[in-house]
């Protein structure tokens, strides 16, 4: 059975010594010192380690399953649950006045990762919570916040999101779930939502719906819908559980992977709800929590292929198989461990490469997304507007195939579900589609965020490189491994932008034809700007002479690799955009 | 429910008119006119279409079961597996003598990838009996040849090969499964084999197992191994079964895939074996047959992509999502469908100019091993030996990023199962373990084929790359789309290849630690060469007026894809290989 274990460390050096957390003038970061961020990333690694990873593949193997309308989660779930609820983890980074601690995005973030690692299909329970309590944060009542809020920042309730119809996803417009308005301010949800993840389980004593639907009068396509509450159960005015309302579960789809967690088509059949924020911009609300939710997302992509990783290490460590080309390194043994061949090496340090430089894009995206609300800092803002499609879509395509490239260190071991690495792939697999399709994150980015308000935070993004390389350029530690090749990636990747510039305004599909490629060499660009970071940092720690120069050097190796062996995929990406958008369309559908 | 049609047009148009087989001087190629192989692929199809893929989805739900020690296959296998057996299948490219039809080995390829495209984990069935009896062709006495030979062509027996065990995979040296030699000349075989395909089920009357073991006195490491035979039922010296050998099915794997093959565990309790081929050359006797099985392993990877492709399409033609960013293109519809936006149109043009291509690079290698066998053509024997770590390798690893982007198409459907996208990645993927894990056939590529009789055959590619430049210079329809980019690709692993004997003296690891980017820029390489034999073929076919020109229009469409698209990866490959071994051998184990 695979195992994890937190990467404490890894995170403590992300937090403290790259982004300085607690020099920053962000409300909240002052408290983030070490002793503090090890305390709660440790406990959180406890509950991960002893309670949610064992569970994974009986997550896995079991599924759950409904019975007369109940939905059952796989055996020990619930009281993973329960320690989760006690441990108050869910409200961590929550407003203290509905229950929650007020700690910093980023630590929010940092602990969802250890348990999006030790148990995704487990983790989305909560997850899924979290986003619907952001949702009726920036757009709920003060009513609602107040009858919400706190059972489900406690966990004792659950949230949900439901979007998807059978006939639609990534194109809202066409949803046909109806609301109808009652004459006592409340609406009848009528229609079929599916793909709802968590949307029913015993965990929790009632689910809180928010669903996309249209209200008579607002138009065509996503001018019309509106955002509202449908309870499982209706909430009394003294906050006690009511009458079960209309909403039930059809099935639990069968899936490649995340057994754990139900997914369920929903049926609203005149259901009451409760409109949450203004009538017909639902789209609006919606679009609020996408950064969030999509960085978490993003997240989920490298915590999978942590874990993967930490087990294709262990066990590249200990099988024996082969002898090292260079001589025996393991003579006593019948054989060499894998760890000694180059090209399992290869495959070690790409995961290991890419995982760390992820973990530090996805950790100063929360920075970010920390600055824009205790600070109103816009600039951020716009910079995590503009990184967020990066974030998701980079992220969980690298972070399957790691997940499959783990899988590959274990042979034929690897395919079969004994091992649990099959597992680890299949359950990133979904990443790559949920939370808006990768393809979608790639459209969003070139057709929407790269030019928004005139490009000003594109052009902030090459300025802060830019200014980067300009203020080390005098850092020997740096320049040629780290500081050169991210100043040819930049310019690749500008170049990318300038071939958009001149070509997409005669022709659209010349910049989308190339928006994956540019989708990831922008997440190349971006990891190779942590890695430059993360160098600096461990340089500096050489030279003010740390104690753990064994952590800083392998650091400094682990970005070499990157730098030399990833961040050239820049190359191939500018070549395929500048190819533009004739190889791409050139066929008429019926010549396929 | 997933559908597959087999592609006889561009099977036909490799044959025809990039291989010409009839005009060829291999002994059965003369008969292979254009309506005679129509007719062959065509029925196959059929099979395929009617019977086989319409028992994927079965195979892949229900599973194969264990009863009291009895093999149990899917609904329907049983049935299928008498029409395989009727229609002479098998034997399509086995000798006369023993009931085949001795066609090309290149026509068996092209039903073998109508077969499998159609069900995978079905043929396999087939597949490994096919296998078998290349070893004993190979290898067997004539006594054993005429013994088990004409039952397993006729499928009445089928076959299995035994090599791994629980603690060695990769490196055989390390097997312990023993043979006695008996006073009989037969040996008791004891020991346990895993992974093993096809390993028992109740499909066919007996199942002949072929096992690597030790006989006594054969010294250290691979170099005491021996093959043997061992029938699940003893054969009488009449040819009727006889009693229940000594090998039982310890469990069937749970695997993440290929679920309607049964792979087991087999132990061997002092089962009666023969030796096949000379005592402790057992290894010689494997090698052998390796390029065609693991030319039969390449094909599955873009079979697999072929057959989800073909689905992949069909949902983006049909699912109406969102308006084409040029103006709506189905304006009486409420969308427009999938294929008109340019990310969607990527991701299909990858499929199909990978499948093309990968479908005339495995022709092609079939076409050399057909050279090899009825020619005794040298030359055609060490290019094949060069290229099938490639076809393998490459392809495998490709067709399953290709099931993965077929499976993207369909967004969150193609994480269900009920679409059976997920089927495709899952069957593909063990393709990049098996017949050999693609770290071991990149080994082999850089470690023992690139250098095999002073690089011949290394030498004798690039000189035919060249040839086919310089020959076709004045081709204007070919000059900047084909010939450039190949040319430039052809150059780059060359660089690769001078790279690797530069540094490779001096530390192996430094051609090692480039071999799996190595395998790959030779597999664009291969798919960029036959871009061009096809693109020359089709401009052909135009200047003679040819009455089908939008096949040929859109080969040549296609084609300008690959090039402009794919191709260019080789210079990353190159760039990742020229850094050498310092970014992957950087750490020592203990700093992972």
């Amino acid at each position: 059975m695979p195992t994890y274990t937190a990467p404490v460390k890894d995170m403590q050096f992300i937090l403290h010594d790259v982004l300085k957390a607690s020099e920053s003038d962000i409300p909240g970061y002052a408290e983030l010192e070490r002793d503090f961020t090890a305390a709660i990333l440790e406990e959180a690694g406890k509950l991960a380690s002893d309670v949610l990873a064992p569970l994974n593949t009986v997550g896995d193997t079991e599924g759950c399953r409904l019975e007369n309308g109940v939905v059952y989660t796989p055996t020990g779930f619930k009281d993973a649950f329960e320690a989760m609820k006690e441990g108050g983890w869910n409200g961590i980074d929550l407003p203290e006045e509905y229950g929650g601690q007020n700690m910093p995005y980023v630590v929010g973030t940092a602990v969802g990762e250890v348990f999006v690692s030790a148990n995704m299909a487990f983790n989305m329970y909560q997850g899924l919570t979290h986003g619907a309590i952001n949702a009726l944060l920036a757009h709920g009542s003060e009513e609602q916040k107040a009858t919400y809020l706190p059972k489900m920042v406690s966990l004792e309730w659950t949230g949900t999101m439901n979007l998807t119809e059978p006939h639609c996803g990534t194109d809202l417009g066409l949803i046909r779930t109806k609301a109808e308005p009652q004459d006592d301010g409340s609406y009848k949800i009528s229609g079929q939502k599916i793909f709802i993840s968590a949307g029913d389980h015993d965990l929790s004593e009632n689910v809180i719906h928010l669903v996309l639907a249209k209200a008579p009068g607002g138009g065509e396509g996503t001018k019309g819908i509106s955002l509202f509450i449908v309870p499982k159960f209706l909430v009394n005015a003294d906050g006690s559980l009511g009458a079960r309302n209309a909403v039930s579960v059809g099935k639990i789809e069968e899936k490649m992977g995340i057994h754990g967690n139900a997914t369920c088509v929903m049926n609203y059949d005149e259901a009451t709800g409760y409109l949450v924020g203004e009538l017909h911009k639902g789209m609006r609300a919606m679009f609020v929590m996408m950064n969030e939710a999509r960085l978490g997302v993003g997240l989920q992509g490298y915590a999978q292929a942590e874990a993967a990783y930490q087990n294709a290490l262990a066990y590249a460590k200990d099988r024996l198989q082969g002898r090292a080309v260079t001589g025996p390194e393991n003579p006593g043994g019948s054989a060499d461990p894998l760890i000694v061949h180059p090209d399992i090496r290869r495959i070690l340090m790409d995961q290991k490469s890419f995982i760390e430089g992820a973990r530090a894009f996805t950790f100063w995206g929360a920075h970010l997304i920390d600055r824009a609300h205790r600070l109103g800092d816009k600039d951020a803002e716009a910079m995590i507007s503009l990184l967020t499609p990066v974030i998701k879509g980079f992220q969980t395509d690298k972070g399957f195939e790691m997940t499959i490239q783990a899988q590959q260190v274990f042979g034929g071991h690897g395919y079969i579900e004994e091992w649990g690495m099959s597992q680890f792939a299949r359950d990133a697999r979904i990443a790559m589609i949920y939370e808006g399709a990768n393809g979608v994150q790639a459209l969003d980015l070139v057709g929407r965020k790269l030019a928004a308000e005139g490009g000003k935070a594109a052009l902030a993004f090459f300025e802060m490189i830019k200014g980067f390389i300009k203020e080390n350029e005098g850092n020997e530690a740096l320049k040629s491994d780290f500081l050169e090749p991210l100043k040819a990636a930049s310019k690749d990747l500008q170049a990318a932008m300038m071939f958009f510039m001149q070509n997409g305004m005669k022709n659209p599909n010349a910049a989308l034809a190339g928006s994956t490629d540019f989708m990831h060499m922008f997440g190349h660009v971006c990891l190779g700007y942590m890695w430059a970071l993360m160098a600096k940092a461990s340089a500096e720690a050489l030279s003010a002479g740390t104690s753990d120069a064994t952590f800083h050097e392998t650091k400094l190796a682990t970005g070499r690799y990157y730098m030399a062996r990833q961040l050239p995929a820049t190359g191939l990406h500018l070549a395929r955009i500048q190819s533009g958008a004739e190889p791409v369309m050139a066929l008429a559908a019926d010549q396929f």
